[in-house]
């Protein structure tokens, strides 16, 4: 039997209940696999502040940091929203992101034949997307420094922060992206906004730089603003897009609401070496919570990179993303993705039928 | 009779020839309101850059600056993209838009009952968008110093951008956008990162802040990330949208996307005084230059915010505005808006249809 130690955040909202149905999943499909876990749940975001005063404790990082992996459900919420920004549940996630060191962020946004009907685009057009966001997690505009208030010459008060990237941290993240490129359908999109932004007139030379080494890649660049049409316009044009932190988080959000099932939606973040951590693209659905009425497919999902991305198990990887689809062949719909004629379940029941079919 | 000068810039690749059907609207639509025009045509973009071996000579801006009005048609190609920095078209444009201090941009998204087809967002998610993007046009990332390239302190390359505000341009920027949410169904939605970003935390407050100045409009507040994906999910929640610089760049042109017809979207950019910049959301679109099938509505839409926006004159205004529903209401049709039933028509046949309707 292999063994692996899995660092649960369950988080606020909705987090708790996904992750509690996600673990099973990861749990059963392991075992049939010849995979034992041993789960540690920790506080973070929202529950973690109320529990202990700040957002990430350190006991929550420097578990995750020693876990195999890190699964986590979904944090913040209108409680903490006022909070001072070091007092915020998204300060949290970020901490985390930085003290993980994962700087690769993977959103896939797929649009599944049995729920393209979910998507607001036009069925010819959402059918058959297929694409992967490779986004940079560690860098950009949200780490960068200087950051901060002050005043200007003139006296008035500003906010400012920097968008800032090295030629390590462009190289490494396009080494992952045509890495990614190169087992999907061998084309990377590089967006950036390099017709005014030095950040990005470096990032496109490096991208430029380091396809020499993936000849069996082939490479396009996008601005972002075109990008985004390009999305609603004719989706299916994109394989692989790699771009930086700010836009990924934009194009990522927007791509995977023209897959039109967020709550079916799983996310990978990945470092050089050390775990990774794996979650649903949701946000935690205060409105919902506690109703048993959240989708957990996007967390099962999340469950299932965890093995493939995180661990190496693609078995039990399979397993997971294979009893996803047979749940939804046979009909059960959680009500953010119900259509007519399929069966509406909560959060558990659904749960339960993937387990059946994994 | 009404005198007015207006500097035409008729830019690159379609530039000249949308514009030159522009001019003609506006010269009927004004002689039959009592308005005389006088057009004085410059060189700007590539155009420029061949001729006098910059994007925006110094006898362009001066008679920019000295217009009543500017029309631009638009900028770039491939000709020049490989240029550096100070000799890319795009960076006259940027030139232009800080000579002039034209720091709101307007950019209405509507989607006409004729055209709702063009979408690909299903029929009822597109039908009745109608919504207004005002962006922070001079300020932010696009501005901000210090800019440019570097080392770090590992000693590897970096290219930097600063994204600053100070209270004095959020406030501008925000009473233009309040005014505006006013004059239309009193909504306004401003988009920003503040969970992460300072320059968007006093973003924030200052907005809130202007806001108890225009007690009569309600005012929300949505991070860009869920912005990009409402905009697709469900348009029709949006009246007017405030943002910044970058922000306004990316999601202004989803929407025009949303509407399914960029080659109908026109824009106006504005200052405190002096004159404003009137031009078509689409860019140069090199590839089907000089062949006469350019769309020139956009053009001559933004001919008609110039008469509003710019020059005072509703009823001038109304006219070209009604011309081009006229004229779709009869049938006629670009390539890039056709659908069978329809007449199929160049630019300048097109140009003729309208000035039938002015
Ligand atoms: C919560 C927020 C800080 C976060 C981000 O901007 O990265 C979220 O939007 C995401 O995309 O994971
Ligand atoms: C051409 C480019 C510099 C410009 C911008 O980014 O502002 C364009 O995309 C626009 O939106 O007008």
């Amino acid at each position: 039997t292999k063994r692996y130690s899995i660092t649960l955040l369950p988080g606020d909202g909705i987090g708790p209940e996904v992750i509690c149905v996600a673990k099973n999943v990861l749990k059963l499909a392991g075992s049939l696999e010849g995979i034992e876990f041993s789960f540690q749940e920790m506080p973070m975001g929202g529950a973690a502040l109320d529990l202990t005063g700040v957002p990430l404790p350190e006991e929550t990082l420097s578990a995750a940091q020693r876990a195999d992996a890190v699964l986590l459900g979904a944090i913040g919420g209108y409680k903490w929203d006022k909070n001072e920004k070091h007092l915020k549940p998204e300060t949290g996630l970020l901490q985390l992101r930085e003290g993980l060191k994962v700087f690769a962020n993977l959103r896939p946004a797929t649009v599944l034949p049995q729920l393209v009907d979910s998507s607001t685009l036009k069925k010819d057009v959402a059918e058959g997307v297929d694409l992967m966001v490779v986004r940079e997690l560690t860098g950009g505009i949200y780490f960068g420094k200087p950051r901060g208030f002050g005043t200007n010459e003139k006296g008035e008060d500003i906010g400012f922060n920097t968008e800032v990237y090295s030629t390590h941290e462009i190289d490494r993240i396009a080494r992952v992206a045509f890495e990614i490129a190169r087992k999907r359908r061998g084309q990377l999109c590089s967006v950036d906004k390099a017709n005014v932004l030095e950040a990005s007139m470096l990032w496109r030379k490096r991208v430029t730089a380091i396809a020499t080494e993936y000849p069996d890649v082939e490479l396009s660049h996008m601005y972002v603003d075109n990008a985004a049409m390009q999305l609603v316009r004719y989706p299916k044009q994109f394989d692989t897009i790699v771009t930086n932190n700010i836009f990924g988080d934009i194009l990522s959000d927007e791509a995977s609401m023209i897959t039109g099932s967020i709550g079916m939606l799983p996310s990978a973040s990945l470092g050089e070496s050390g775990p990774g951590l794996f979650e649903p693209i949701h946000g935690s659905a205060p409105d919902i919570a506690g109703q048993d009425e959240a989708n957990p497919l996007a967390t099962i999902l999340s469950a299932a990179m965890l093995l493939k991305y995180g661990l190496g198990e693609a078995n039990a990887a399979n397993r997971i993303e294979n009893a996803v689809l047979d749940t939804l062949n046979r009909g059960f719909r959680t009500g953010d993705i119900y259509s007519t004629g399929n069966k509406l379940v909560g959060c558990k029941e659904m749960g339960e039928e993937v387990l059946k079919s994994v």
